[in-house]
């Protein structure tokens, strides 16, 4: 079966995100801490709102799983990975650099993604049914070539956010790559798909951060995994590295 | 004698470098890199070639310290002071959070500040003549309160730029405050004017990373000076704390 009623139900939760996000952006919105001490304003909640009404209503069978409602029809064979805002510390301080990320997962298997940064307009999607790819904006995007690890330009978003052990890992690739860029988030990702980074390298990161990741990597020709070169999966430690050249991702693997 | 004849001037120092700096903006600019190991592309030297064509022009008795060609009249009262890509490794990376930095000095002081971002098209103004303030697209900024370190959200463009003694104070601080954002580059400061974040820390800056940061983060109501409190001036060190309220500029030199 085609992807494209749910690829163009995609870009409607993506709009209606927007458009719960954007009033609130460098409003002042006020912030409160979850139980696991991360942020969440009202506009997560407000746009993770407006996408579950969009789904239960279109895909009454589908699962959904999103960062601040959990998880919806767990025992469906579909089920969308929602993080309404992955990168809310950059929303809280007005930097454009967080997204709205929709997954479809199908057995498990990511096959469907959106990126979507409202403010900048820039929409990454990818796929990986027949028609696999991925796309900016609509335009096809790949990543680039990258000859080894001392030629990559790599980002990860905060080296606070590695254990002792994951840091200690960290450092190793990162006294070997050409740059090291922090901050990004999810945008970063993106970037690599449109072939401006080589290696993007987190840790910790749950399956609403990372579903809607791995179509749009894999679609722009790049890879990802977790730490071990496995796929990246429901249940997963959520360690994660994704490369735009093969034998960068290899070098990578090799020295973790 | 008023700044409004150089604030003109400014903008159109902005507007010729932008023109330089955006058709290489994700167009896969060959990246050299200089003595000093930091990357340049030719978007940088195109950019202050442009504005300082006009300053020879325009300006012809004042003084131009650039950072890609350096110092030009060095004894003139009034000097000019560029960084035509600030955050060149986010320019090379597709991010839209480097900047172009115009600064003027009179008599060693920065009296005037431009912060612009030619992608997102966000222009910082500051001026601290006594019509001082800042701006962002024309619109009046201004800092905002915060009471105290542990509700500070605060940021550093990268933890490997701290020397091994500054990164040691660098952690100190960042153990303290409610938030640590990474990479953002000059545009943290402009962030920090606007009142959506609350302290910026930095070391190793350059004359043409800072002069045109102090009008801004100053005409915004905010404090800005290097790690002992003394105000940034030719020649200094280049540690930088920023922050919107005086309590947390008096926190954190306390702790340095």
């Amino acid at each position: 079966m085609s992807l494209a009623a749910d690829l163009a139900l995609a870009h409607r939760l993506a709009d209606a995100a927007a458009a719960a996000i954007l009033p609130h952006f460098r409003a002042g919105a006020k912030v409160q801490e979850k139980g696991d001490l991360t942020p969440v304003t009202v506009a997560d909640r407000a746009a993770e709102a407006a996408m579950r009404a969009i789904l239960l209503r279109d895909r009454p069978a589908d699962g959904i799983l999103g960062e601040e409602e959990g998880l919806t029809r767990g025992n469906a064979r579909r089920l969308w990975v929602l993080d309404p805002i992955d990168g809310t510390r950059a929303f809280i301080a007005g930097r454009a650099t967080f997204g709205t990320l929709i997954g479809l997962l199908e057995d498990g298997i990511p096959v469907l993604g959106l990126i979507d940064q409202p403010v900048a307009r820039e929409r990454w999607v990818g796929r990986l049914d027949a028609q696999a790819g991925a796309t900016l904006n609509g335009r096809p995007v790949r990543v680039r070539a990258c000859t080894g690890l001392g030629l990559a330009r790599a980002a990860t978003t905060s080296p606070a956010a590695f254990s002792a052990a994951g840091h200690a890992a960290f450092q190793r690739i990162g006294g070997q790559v050409a740059d090291m860029l922090f901050g990004g988030d999810c945008h970063n990702y993106g970037l690599l798909a449109a072939g401006h980074l080589d290696l993007v390298i987190e840790e910790g990161l749950r399956p609403w951060d990372w579903a809607a990741l791995v179509p749009v990597v894999k679609g722009a020709g790049g890879q990802i995994s977790d730490w071990r070169g496995r796929p990246l999966m429901l249940g997963a430690a959520g360690d994660v590295i994704a490369s735009g050249d093969r034998r960068v991702h290899e070098a990578v693997l090799a020295r973790l």
